[in-house]
């Protein structure tokens, strides 16, 4: 490869929208994620791992972005002339999956997946194009237990991995609501376009506000950043029926809250009431409403009903599939936005029944449900409820003083391996205080040194970087330093292993 | 998404060359996985991830295949017209990251990542287009040390694993040696293309012979499927060089594990003398030489030289980035092929030095060397030599004989789920005896029932599906069983937990 990069190098940058992660947040990604797991296991989920990329048709296009052709997926053209995508989210390569093994599945099938997705998006600040999902789904069951258990899961997950009670809320509600009101409007729901941008508009209520969504409702909005967004362009009439249901949405959310904060019983069947009141005797809505009761008795009775879980008539979810239910997991702490304005911290994951993904390929009919959690902004959010943790300690450094003699070191440093200790020798080619500072830099709890003197009396000497480092912090000059030496043994090299083990307890007590 | 798909259904199939994997397999794989981890931690590597995608010219193009064009990688071009790549290693994304974050990184930086890759070959038995890898690198080192410890890691990893000694060899050579014969024979070792056809006829001797190797170091080859592979187009005196040296180092090979076998010490230095007399004063070989010789004494003092690490002449690795040593780790047991002849399991990964792939980006010589695991084909032979695990426990089913009442079914699955217990109620429609046979196929360990009679008595019905499933075999008609009803007992459903927590327990024991 030597002969053309003197020409032309290329630049050494990460693709636009994408992240490396580093050994710390790896280590408390991987806590994260044994955590989750714990959970949908006790709740009989089995593992499940479909590849990355999928035919292009298989996969089906129900992301939000998809009134823009071509937008959101990655795709490409394979060999063989096939259109290839790199999955979006775990749930349309399950559905692929169960309708290519219906036969041999255990009916109804509960699988959980991890993995990270990719959309072909925007990024921007915490939004990216590579990013991780943990779900649970249950296909082929159209009991609303199916989807009560989806909630119960989500505020069991939370609260496993450390989110209080009363700084999260599982909200549900159901897609059949605004199916009702857009069939109300004469607005075919099954026209799919227009259908899927007024969910993504109601979808971005959070971040938007009343004012947002009424723009994107109608002519469309522009961005700070200057982006225009087209609107779904309904008629003023529509536009302010959706504007004054979820008006009354926010508000009930509100009374919940002060219900429920001040130890009162929030009566959520008297909501359904007025609902069913507001809607007459519309057959989509009757649908809700229904299951929405369904999912409230079941809930009230688990107990989960007590702020935990709550209907909240403004959850709608951005993706295209959902036919029934849909959960929104909304941790309500506040934080800072951008601009310096307290928030809540927002969504962390979603999910909602999905009758109609399996039929796609099959025609038949296979009800599924399912939830899905936001990995990394889940991560994100942890590390500002549980704050940064300790660097974990890093490996024993065997100095290398003398180049000679590396096969000794080199057996030193695999001893201390063989006890279970994590070592290395250094492997660089600097001097001695270079190496100490490798040392500090790999947060080592200690490291070997062994000299010609050392090792003529077949010693060796250990330096503590811990204690060294509270010693230092406490001595003046460096003449003291160097007479006192602190923190400093010399040993018998045959008690190397133990010595060392000594300092990572007394470092751990 | 309804209107479209009476007329066209998409048909449910996995993409060619890749496959789901399930949840038994998933397990192995997460022990698999931890242990592999707990070994490079051990050796001092902390983890990284890089995404999946990353710029093609970030990536460049290092594969076996490259001689084609466009073959080898998945590439597509964004919206912004830049050409992007899923990764082939896990490599070439490392090369980015170190150039891109050199101040800031320990040097020598040691870093261990895991993750899926992609290529975009010609898929067979075995052979998938996704595939994981298990890497640990060192970047910033010229030491012989690190490439050693790639060695010792790799011997240790396969240990923890459960490979017994004997059963697997890390064998190792160096690319210098062949670049050598190359020069010898006035072929440029900078002319990349002829080089890597080179490379690529010689790795594939385990698997071709030497008749196959000869015919790719010439003409080419038709394999069985009727394909052709171009050869190097070698002038023949120069293949009987390479054949010769490939000759010897089969028989000396042979060599040594009979002398290994038989309790000998291997004499490695005279095998590197009669090189240094076969190769004379030569630039190339004479390095390769001296580094094969650091690396000796290395392994030898560490006392990895007993046949667990071993210098092998006929290693080169497919892949074009090497530049000095290269490592080989061989599972030798035997296993039956295709067509029912006892093989070598065969490579279950490599490695090996690559000083130039930093330098691409940041024309500042960075020395580097790796090892990667093949995880998947590892994890194959695993299961060979551990045999098949049992199928892990499923979780307790709590049946539902009474629509009315899931409420309270579901309840208990609550109840046994905060108690730690994986449990799960039935989400189907289906009736009893359909429950029992889901309970069956999910591998449960026990049912819980509750019909109206035990409701009114406030008991619950526990039926062990293990011990019934063994009285099953025992009792000869159904009349002797239904007087009997074996494994199964009525408790008050206050102790529901405590029965099922004694179940789980016995089957354990």
């Amino acid at each position: 490869m030597s002969q053309s990069n003197k020409d032309v190098r290329p630049e050494a940058r990460i693709a636009k929208g994408f992240r490396d992660i580093e050994a710390q947040e790896l280590s408390g990604l991987d806590d994260m994620l044994s955590t989750i797991r714990e959970v949908y296991e006790r709740y009989g989920f089995v593992a499940l791992e479909t590849p990355a990329l999928e035919y292009t048709d298989a996969l089906g296009k129900f992301l939000p972005d998809q009134d823009r052709p071509n937008a959101g997926v990655f795709s490409f053209q394979d060999d063989d002339e096939q259109w290839m995508s790199l999955r979006y989210d775990l749930t349309a390569p399950l559905a692929r999956y169960v309708a290519q093994n219906y036969q041999t599945l255990p009916k109804p099938f509960r699988r959980y997946a991890f993995g990270n997705v990719y959309r072909n998006e925007k990024p921007g600040p915490g939004r990216f194009r590579q990013f991780m999902q943990f779900d649970a789904d249950t296909i082929g069951s159209d009991s609303m237990a199916a989807d009560a258990e989806m909630c119960m899961l989500a505020a069991d997950t939370l609260e496993a991995l450390g989110i209080k009670r009363g700084d999260y809320v599982i909200k549900l509600c159901n897609r059949k609501l605004l199916d009702g009101i857009l069939e109300g409007a004469a607005i075919d729901a099954s026209d799919l376009a227009n259908r899927v941008v007024v969910f993504r508009a109601i979808d971005k209520l959070d971040r938007l506000g009343l004012d947002g969504v009424e723009a994107l409702l109608g002519k469309g909005r522009r961005d700070e950043s200057g982006d225009f967004t087209e609107g779904a362009g309904l008629h003023p009439v529509v536009i302010s029926k959706f504007i004054g249901f979820l008006r009354a949405a926010l508000h009930e959310n509100a009374e919940r809250t002060r219900i429920q904060a001040s130890g009162g019983r929030y009566e959520w069947r008297s909501l359904l009431d007025a609902l069913r009141g507001s809607f007459g005797h519309h057959k989509l809505a009757d649908e809700a409403l229904t299951e929405l009761e369904s999912l409230g008795v079941l809930l009230d009775a688990a107990g989960y009903f007590d702020g935990r879980t709550a209907i909240d008539l403004s959850v709608v979810r951005g993706l295209e599939y959902y036919t029934g239910p849909v959960f929104e997991a909304e941790l309500t702490f506040p934080v800072k936005d951008g601009d310096g304005n307290t928030v809540r911290f927002g969504s962390v994951g979603g999910g909602g029944r999905y009758d109609d993904l399996v039929a796609r390929f099959t025609g038949q009919k296979v009800p599924a449900t399912g939830f899905a959690i936001g990995v990394s902004r889940l991560q994100a959010a942890l590390s500002l409820v549980n704050g940064r943790k300790d660097t974990p300690p890093g490996p024993v450094v065997v100095l290398v003083l003398d180049k000679d003699n590396v096969a000794d070191y080199q057996k030193m440093t695999q001893e201390l391996r063989n006890a279970g200790i994590s070592a290395e020798m250094y492997l660089g080619s600097s001097g001695m205080k270079a190496q100490m500072k490798y040392a500090d830099k790999r947060n080592s709890p200690c490291v070997i040194i062994q000299g010609s003197d050392e090792r003529a009396k077949g010693e060796v000497t250990i330096k503590d970087l811990v204690e060294g480092a509270k010693a230092a912090a406490a001595i003046k000059d460096n003449k003291e330093w160097k007479e006192a030496r602190p923190a400093q043994l010399s040993v018998p090299q045959a008690q190397l292993v133990d010595e060392v083990r000594k300092i990572i307890a007394r470092h751990r007590g």
